[in-house]
């Protein structure tokens, strides 16, 4: 039975060493308590500056972090830049203990003016891999707030999506919800569980902490429960995945079987 | 701007002039109230029993709500069987304050042994129909867990969606929510409000109350906020439309324009 963290934290943009030292403890201290895969916010390593890190070096990170990986024997999602021959995606990635990079995903819903400047959204659906008795899917950000990127992630046959996230503070109300406004933690406590819950499938959601962001990472239960909530701190969320509880929800909860694709096209 | 009541009672099978009664006594109590519409449950004036249900007269039924609607100067959405050349689906109706029905829709998804062995699901997308300055569409129960209903009735151009619904006691856990178990408050707590967001759209949700069926019927806002929530009694729940909502919300949220269709086919 596998053993997941999310990391809270902040990262600071431009100092590459300093978040990859940062990650590197994290995945110590997850190691310690016992976990197979450490979950890190979008463009953690190089901070979430999307201008800035467009310009970063994607394959060298990449092989920092599978290196950290690798070093520290536990499993690491990661998000960094993937350069095509100029063309920049915001990716994620999944290493397993060994640094082997089983999956890699790119962005399929870039958010704001900023990100669709400096990036081109990916074009792929995502792909699930077999990590410690886990079907792995990723996704970055904003994809989690749309229903039809979680039914392909699941379609793909994930029991856990591991989603980094970059939710910052600016125009974020928090607290009691007003209309009219936007209050980010609707995302980690309406629409990651809801995500959860139809698809009958476990989300990391992973976001960065206060004070530019608004934490509220979650670990969300296939049944649409939260196992575990962060405030807006730094904190290390763990939590025990059982692959046996996807099985049971979807029996449940027997949407896959219910739905009518030939109604919504 | 028009005001809604949701209907969250109690109707007894088999005894369709005192349910009829009912509906007429809350249509009065609303309109007094100040409502332009009233919400009820699904097959309501039957009671909910999918097998004798599918026996009813629908369109004698209809002929007597729409009655209702003219004679009580008040909108109202009701669920009644469509039998159309033997082949029976379980529809709702919106009946506008003179008795003209503007739209019927037929349940897309039904829900277990008992709906399946008596009826036919719906092979249609919902529509859109204008009422009080409302862009309203219909949907049934489980329709709305279904993503995929929530989106392709606001790409008909919905600003609200009227879901008569019928959410069984049986299996039910109610209060806090353990894993491995069936909690019915997560429809109208975690999907419903994240149907509204994820669209923009406001959502009334009627169910019956206890003690054969779960309560907690709601009316969601296009921010995915509750703006009334039912307890398992009876209640009849009252909130105000405001139609520039729903573009606000879109202007801030802004899924409609970000979602990427050639992805997910």
């Amino acid at each position: 039975m596998p053993r997941i963290g999310v990391l809270q934290a902040a990262s600071r943009v431009g100092a590459q060493e300093e978040n990859l030292s940062l990650i590197r403890r994290s995945a110590v201290r997850a190691a310690e308590a016992g976990a197979d895969l450490l979950i890190t916010p979008e463009l953690f390593a190089t901070g979430y500056a999307p201008a800035r890190a467009a310009e970063s070096d994607g394959a060298g990170l990449r092989k920092q972090l599978a290196a950290i990986a690798d070093e520290e024997g536990i499993g690491v999602v990661a998000s960094t830049v993937e350069d095509e021959a100029g063309t920049r995606f915001i990716a994620a990635s999944l290493f397993d203990e060994t640094g082997a990079e089983l999956l890699r995903y790119r962005k399929a819903h870039l958010l704001g003016e900023e990100e669709r400047r400096a990036f081109t959204p990916g074009a792929g659906v995502p792909r699930a891999a077999l990590f410690r008795g886990l079907r792995v899917a990723l996704g970055i950000r904003y994809d989690i707030e749309f229903p039809e990127y979680a039914r392909s992630a699941v379609r793909a046959g994930a029991d856990l999506l591991c989603i980094p996230t970059a939710v910052r503070a600016t125009g974020d109300v928090g607290g009691p919800q007003p209309l009219h406004t936007y209050n980010a933690e609707r995302i980690s406590t309406l629409l990651v569980p809801a995500r959860s819950l139809e698809n009958g499938v476990y989300i990391a959601y992973a976001n960065y902490a206060r004070p530019d962001f608004t934490g509220t990472s979650v670990i969300a239960s296939p049944y649409g429960t939260l196992l575990a909530a962060a405030a807006r701190g730094e904190e290390l969320l763990l939590t025990d995945i059982h692959p046996d509880e996807v099985q049971r929800a979807r029996r449940l909860n027997t949407y896959a079987q219910d739905i009518r694709p030939e109604l919504y096209r």
